[in-house]
């Protein structure tokens, strides 16, 4: 038999993480008793708790405070985070700590260092003399990185449920469905975006081909073009049928603008590869005067950066993808941890892995027709993300006017 | 071994009709010969030909010419259609003729009557000395009726493909996909609704009740004060859920202008339900100003009739709906062979219901984010159903624009 | 500014009421000050608070306590219920209580009557004199019912989430996906059949048509023979098919066997009727030996009552169905309240309709293809309904050789 | 004008060559005369017909008559394919012609090659000299390639639709339901796969991680054991799954055995994926003894390749991930020619991937629990394959007792 003592702070009650703290322990065999409990009189205090936490032996007594840990729970008797170094490339010790997307703290030399370019399932490396720690994907550890291992140390702070202030983050649910009215919520989709903008955020835009399909590439460019778009995370699929589009007025050899099969049209988006390997890649074609339009035409026009990631699926590829799918993370790693908001529409590879290397702080919304793509993100620890279920090809054209309305 | 010639004629190859007879005699194990073939020459021809059909004995042979009758074909040797006398109500004879809902006609006294009433899955009841056909449902079937049985003197027109002019019924296939541009679907369907009306012709809303939880509900209410609805068919829900929103701004209790939930929302349809039956009927509230605006406003102040169809997951249900199906239907029928296109929105139950009781000629479009609805409408026989998958709660905003265009 | 206390008890903070409870204080403009809280020290333990409630004015208070009472929070001042008598049949008092589908008490004359026949969206008509209370649908009521306004003397007690005992209904949250390991689902669903026919208690099976066009009709036809099923409810098309493959061997003209289109098929599910119209009922179809397998000959023959209810979209139908809904809605009430357990199979229509008349103490498996059967089934008020997003045509089988195991 | 005389021969009418072919003459503002048609008298007989086709220009006629050949017509007087030499890597002259997936022919110095390692969306890359012809993607070609434009000399055989012969591959049609007989369907899979291996022929399974979340990665194991599988094809997740279940009996942290959630289960895929990097590969961790079973130890074991590509949503990845998709495209190809059936389980993915890079002929299987991935599929040219929507979970163990019944 084991004991321990942890405290929870903050709103623990109605964000649910005494709750989630009593599963917790009860699921996984444990016991608790509840030394103190200060539950928040009024709705803007806090509450604290301090409880006793017991199981059959040390080992189980770990795991429960991995567990809690990871929702926030602090264990009271602070230790420093134990550091082990790195023998082997790529390979950490069993009792590795795997981080969450959650803003997360380091507890070193007795001192709370931030972990920084926090993303999930990760390695906390710690370097002791420089005061710093910061996260590393399993594959980039190298021999002498200092990695953290248990629980002891370490405090995460999952984002507290905000209230009061309405908007979409606050009133959406989880529950994925399509019978909810749409354009209201396209109506606080667009508020917050207007919002962000106004205090010069950052949006980051994760895009299917599903945009180009269902003829929404012009809407998407002209986002581009009036600055509502910062970066763009894409395949080669939206790539190459933007540009079959801006060339050849098709989308997968269908007419997008009368959804008529083209003469020939299966034939465009390699034409479309091909012309811009003409070139040697999508700035080059846009300079050269060969591409005059769309979503590509503008990200290069206005200097907004943009990652096509590589897929086993593609065709050609263009020449500006990176087929290397861990550096294409890499690339996408420069920019996830610097916006404010993420708008992944119709693409359930690309929302996922945005996802992964998304801090939970980020603003995160999930466009598709099919409910398993949002259920699937949150099943994969992007929990942030609120999912509208509906067509594409009708929510861009509705959110692009209630953009014009707040203008 | 058995015997039959039978004929084909007009765009048998490029309305498959040609392909699909083979299909069918070689499937149902019987063989054939091309007796005669005269191919259009110029693609405004129409072709002809005459082939043989053989089977191991007279009971496979009928059952082939039974297929092949559905699909157009008509047996060379003109014969009366065999009547055979209803000796029990509701039960016909092993034999019976079971109607397509394509236009038909019966060889009788040497003489062919169209069938009148034409649907799908009913029997054809004769009258020949009023030198009339018709179709009955098998329970309405009395004693003494006389009724088709086998496939002499039967001979049914399926619609023929139309083509070189474009429009929404020309060019969308069966497939059924999200990815499509929506926008010109959108176009191309507006443009029908427009030439419809302005020819007078009729349209039938099939509605359920995610147009009011989608907050669609003023849109289809400003859809029939314009004039473009001529009938509405829904049932409870969509009828409650509407009247619930225009008495208290919600649809099971969630606020349809900001998606909210509202306070005790739940009691809301009940609310709804119980001050419709305190005046005893829909048009009575209307008459005495307590229901002021929304679809059923608008459908009792503009004499737009509605048949609400009671289904078993019911609340209340209101004074109007109608608790007997089987009397529903037949309130359902006497509207369906006199319009002239259908617009199904976001009902399985009631699109497949109405697609039961409507002749193949009548033009169908059936919207729904669930893919499986229009798969399921096609499969239960309703082939001329053209589905688009997308959000209902985005179609109708998007769909009542392009209408405003076309004024 | 008026003022309230509310007492909560029980596992108020695992089983999240404590929050919920803050949730709706805050979301409806209300404030709170916690008096008392008494923390379970232990896991078995219960805890107890006594809040302060307060809002701006009695209205608000009122509608604030309306919501806690249905979440199990109790006015700590007793107060008998309001009860006001119905003055026109069919119309309710505006602040009429309408139900949940909980365990529910009201204060009467000082004591406590439990609400009999609880159902969720009902009147709560009580009789005084007789100190029973019961629930009735809004269209049942008639002049001189005593039924309950407002909150007061109202008391729910939502089903706890129990623990620490494996099993189905534990371990399953209300995530609907289809990746989960199915045959430990179906391991445990098996095992809580069994565990409830060795108690005698009841099942009941809600099915739709897909058992019989999945080619599972005879495993569920063995199911009832073995004593599995005590009731079925179910719809035209069900029994239709299901008699259409015991007499041809087809389920809407396809061969169950091999999943060829049969010959003439398509009017297999007519003669089918014309069958049992011909002897009159299933019974008598059974009896005179016209039907000797299958779903319904089972229940026949083993005595297992069944409620075929009317649908718009029924072909014939049977002379067994309801045509009726109200009347087959009652129907069903006989059986609602005495089950156990519901499973449902491929029918969100009947499955919903069942949802909306349990009680939530029923156990309520939800088996459908399409994760959006479930999520609706939820949204609607059945939310103890757990969700098993499979084939039913793979399920059944499955579950079917657990059952044979664990015999 | 322009003129110009085509031939179509074989089931040109039941297989629907002919009226696709009117279809496209007429859809591209053509006109056809029929010059001569012969029609199979017999239904073994085959068909003839010679049709001269017009356009207003030579142009439109080039564009219609490329888009017959890809059905199969060859232009009646026979010209030499034209050759063009490639002047840039990567990039073809803009009418360079563009495979499809069907058996194809080119007509060079008057002989027919036939094309090697047909794959559709490529160039058709000819070595007059070494009397040669074979695919190449458009990203592969170098200069001096001599590459086919236009359409002359080109012929392709589409699959004719086989008849009389029961089997899977005959009775499926293309639509795509859930609502079929799924255990007749399973029966016929396993005879296809039975007979396949007695004939030594090769079976590629794609696979998707969902078969590791449901439990059925044993199952997998098992028949890879047994020989049923020549080649895997899959992702990072497979694997990394499959190894995490081998070790730690979890797939993302979810007991397979019982679908509980297991303490600290998110960190077991890193963890699987460390073992791995511990000793280099998957193959040297199966020789070590660290990795004692699941779907790659088998695979390791028994000799069969597998191929693992890479995607941006991958952790870690293993280190036999390809993590140029371009490379793992490559090493895709080594396989794709050589198989006789795939069987693609629950990756729209890997499943869009490989049918990019199948020929035609080769039977294939998509199961899904989703039927937009088999809709996906078909839309991008793997027209040949037949879906199955339903479970994995349940498809699996199902397929495998099948398969031990015929054994």
């Amino acid at each position: 038999m084991d004991f321990c003592q942890i405290e929870l702070s903050g709103h623990i009650i109605d964000s649910l993480i005494l709750p989630k703290a009593m599963d917790i322990i009860m699921d996984m065999g444990g016991d608790f008793k509840v030394l103190e409990f200060e539950i928040g009189k009024l709705k803007t205090d806090i509450s604290y708790t301090k409880i006793e936490v017991s199981a059959k032996n040390s080992k189980r007594l770990n795991e429960i405070i991995g567990e809690l840990s990871e929702i926030g729970a602090s264990v009271s008797e602070l230790k420093n985070a134990n550091l082990v170094e790195i023998k082997q490339d790529k390979v950490a010790p069993e009792e590795f700590y795997s981080t969450t997307n959650h803003l997360t703290f380091v507890y070193v030399d007795n001192k709370w260092l931030e972990v920084e370019n926090i993303e999930m399932d990760c390695m906390i490396v710690v370097e002791p003399q420089n005061k710093i720690a910061y996260c590393k994907p399993i594959n980039y550890l190298v021999k002498g990185d200092k990695i953290v291992v248990g629980y002891d140390g370490i405090k995460t702070v999952p984002p507290e449920r905000s209230r009061g202030k309405q908007g979409f983050f606050e009133f959406m649910n989880s529950e994925v469905s399509s019978e909810k009215p749409l354009m209201s919520t396209i109506d606080d989709i667009a508020k917050q975006i207007k919002e962000i903008k106004d205090n010069n955020g950052k949006i980051l835009l994760v895009g299917g081909p599903a945009i180009a399909h269902t003829g929404s590439a012009p809407l998407v460019a002209q986002l581009i073009r009036e600055g509502y778009i910062d970066v763009l995370f894409a395949g080669n699929a939206l790539a190459t049928h933007d540009i079959e589009n801006a060339l050849y007025g098709t989308s997968l050899g269908i007419c997008t603008e009368n959804g008529w099969a083209v003469s020939r049209g299966h034939r465009h988006h390699i034409k479309a590869i091909n012309e811009i390997n003409k070139h040697g890649s999508i700035s080059s074609a846009v300079e050269n005067g060969a591409l005059k339009k769309g979503i590509m035409y503008e990200c290069v026009k206005n200097n907004v950066p943009y990652v096509l990631a590589g897929s086993i699926r593609d065709d050609g590829p263009l020449p500006d993808v990176i087929t290397d799918v861990i550096k294409a993370q890499d690339e996408m790693r420069k920019y996830a941890q610097s916006v404010d908001m993420v708008i992944m529409v119709a693409t359930m590879l690309h929302s996922i892995a945005t996802g992964n290397i998304l801090p939970s702080r980020v603003k995160t919304i999930c466009i598709d027709v099919n409910p398993a793509t949002v259920t699937k993100l949150a099943d994969r620890g992007t929990a942030q993300a609120k999912g509208i279920v509906t067509d594409v090809g009708a929510f861009l054209p509705l959110l692009y006017e209630k953009l014009l309305e707040l203008k």
